[in-house]
């Protein structure tokens, strides 16, 4: 099994990492602003409805795209992280060391919450709607629902980018990244909503002053995230050290 | 032409196939819980209204989108089937063992099975909707239905990912995969559902209990599969044993 | 510039040519399949209601994503033309010889009408929609639209896939080549119906016997298919020939 | 600090050079027409009705196809730039003379008035809409609207397309550039238009004879891009000029 990266205290504060921290910041920023901004969007055009299946498509549509693009214009700096979920699955799987993936989660947790306070300024005011399971629906299950989606996540930056096998995959690596959240979205959002990234949910928790549930909303991911990193580095990267027996 | 291969036993045994079978599990069970979320999500929204196109939109759209992730997450492991009807075409063309194949079978139904059971659970016990012909389509008008559009797909999977001359074709290969699915239920939603894959029909028929039909979705994506896999590999991967005369 | 070749009779009729006009027809009739199919789907959900904005939605979705995998299937075997009006495009820069062309158109007419021959089989009956302008939309201004946004169909052909000089361009072609028809159906729909295609229009009108303007959707498609053959193969393509002075 | 490129007289009028010339023309021109034209084709079909989240989705998908694709078929030619506000911030990072954008400007805003022209005629006159903040949304909230989101823009233009280390991104970089306009558009829509491009907004304001408000579009687009293109080539693309100490 990969072990955790303790990497060298020094690295963390390389010239090269603090870019990647700038770098997390602008893309977590850009995908919240996109993100959160379609739901108020929503908000405007019908006066605060609840959700109907348009509405569903526009939302889940616009996570898709926006995190494609910031996952891809952060790739070759930072990895492309945007979510402090993926950079906890990858630092489970060895990918990235624990400094500095406290730093890509502060560089995150920053971005959203600048995106948020950008969008109450530009909206001229409106409410930043925060994540929260529906009626229905109770905590345990949300939970368990943010866990499959962040772990289908967090899986898909392993297979096609974090893995070095894989080949052509790379090149649309952050076009999967983002669909499949999109794609989840349309299943989970009116569920659980749908966030599969502490960021994009603390970013309105803190700009709204509402933290109610939000412990879901890190519980799920990470515990997702964390699932597919430790089994995807385990079962399909390291051979040598599968769980499976090698007499095969 | 090319003849079903035999493998040998211990082929299906290797430590390569089994993680490909864990592979075709988790990206069939991901797939599901996508897609057949999407439709539950509709009835959440709608609190089970008659789909109207933004739905149709939003339930093909997920589909399309977490159909191109799961092939792309599974390509470099186990090819990236995802789809009972893509491992029977892709033998019926000589691609894969008999024995492997059944494997993957039992990998994507089982998968399919926990997604939606999964379903289930996060939903708060919504119903798991099964697939099934609209009113106004008699069974042998849904059966050839599936037969076209699994045939769409199946040749989509040989054109762009199995034929060796397939090129940069390759990099965008799980992208098409997912994209015709989306526009097969854009016209076959409303009709017979546009299932073109037995395991999608079936987690939803075991977990609710209802197999009304279900020999539909087993018998129409088969046929066109097969008739995919039969047709290209003849016509298009083989010149020498081309159906045509080879005078010209 | 570039003449219009006339190929060796042979060529036409060469294994590899008439492998490529199988997949011309395939291509072109499972593109027009599910095309129309939307359109027939939309009409299923609403009971024929006039279209709304996410009825064009689910229709240029399918269009685009349909066409995108239709070109990229036949892109090593035909070269993935599926319509007449980029073969007339291609024609003109001198890309393919009159006789393979006009067979290929061939092929193409066959795949469409028979396409939509299916969906009337498969959907119970239901009426196969035929293009036309809208109520306030004259023929010529029907025309004028259909110029406009196939020459923005056929230049995207010659820039990414025809132009030598297309580089990684090459490997998104298929994309680029699916989603300006979605693009543009989203604009054109509800004035010419969109059609850039004389296949994609004239199935449905053999199918459903109504060929009322259907000389709109030969003229437009081929005139603009035609402009932008000639004007990107001049201009972009022979840099020696273009029409501009050499002196700079 | 990349200063500013002042080229020499010749290049700009280059072979070369004119070519460019009119592929931005023509490509600003095709992505003109179908994005107004998908905002026309709204009013269409309601009657003039105010935006609803399936009429977003339908514009927001018609604009970022539809620049996908225009910036694919130019990029090989101009760079695809399709956008005063990109040539901007291109410029402010040294990737394009002045007076070579001087002529990038005026063929993006004749093709743009040229296609929204073309709109009026081919849909027998409809009005063609500009842009404006919504109610309830200042000028100064549409301003800082424009800059946020013109920045991801043109930050995306720099990190996928012009860093000289973004790999394969390249390959997908249109599709990118395409889709943050998309997700963009999903969040501005119903503020302040979503525009990030003073063509896109000028063409409308010629055609219409209404220059309301047009200021804030360009001045929010040029800012915005040409913070992207300061921040983006500083701290990116030249590390011995990166304003962190190089200590590290």
């Amino acid at each position: 099994m990969p072990c955790i990266a303790f990497g060298r205290f020094d690295d963390s504060f390389s010239l090269g990492s603090i870019k990647a921290y700038i770098a997390e910041f602008i893309s977590t920023l850009l995908f919240v602003f996109a993100g959160v901004g379609s739901a108020i969007a929503y908000n405007k055009v019908t006066a605060d409805a609840a959700l109907d299946p348009s509405g569903l498509v526009a939302v889940a549509v616009c996570h898709g795209f926006a995190l494609f693009v910031a996952v891809a214009i952060a790739a070759n700096i930072s990895g492309g992280h945007v979510n402090p979920a993926v950079t906890f699955g990858l630092a489970l799987g060895g990918q990235i060391t624990l400094l500095t993936g406290l730093f890509y989660w502060i560089a995150q947790l920053l971005g959203a919450i600048v995106g948020c306070y950008l969008l109450k300024v530009v909206t001229g005011g409106m409410a930043v709607p925060i994540h929260g399971v529906a009626a229905g629906v109770g905590a345990a299950e949300g939970v368990v629902m943010e866990i499959i989606i962040t772990f289908a996540l967090v899986y898909t930056v392993y297979a096609t980018a974090a893995d070095p096998k894989k080949g052509s995959l790379g090149t649309i690596a952050p076009i999967a990244i983002g669909f499949i959240v999109g794609a989840n979205i349309l299943a989970a959002g009116p569920f659980s909503g749908g966030s599969m990234n502490p960021a994009r949910s603390f970013g309105p928790a803190v700009v709204s002053g509402n933290f109610a549930g939000i412990w879901i909303y890190w519980v799920g991911p990470l515990v997702g995230g964390g699932l597919a990193g430790f089994i995807y580095s385990n079962v399909f990267m390291n051979p040598e050290h599968a769980p499976l027996s090698s007499d095969f």
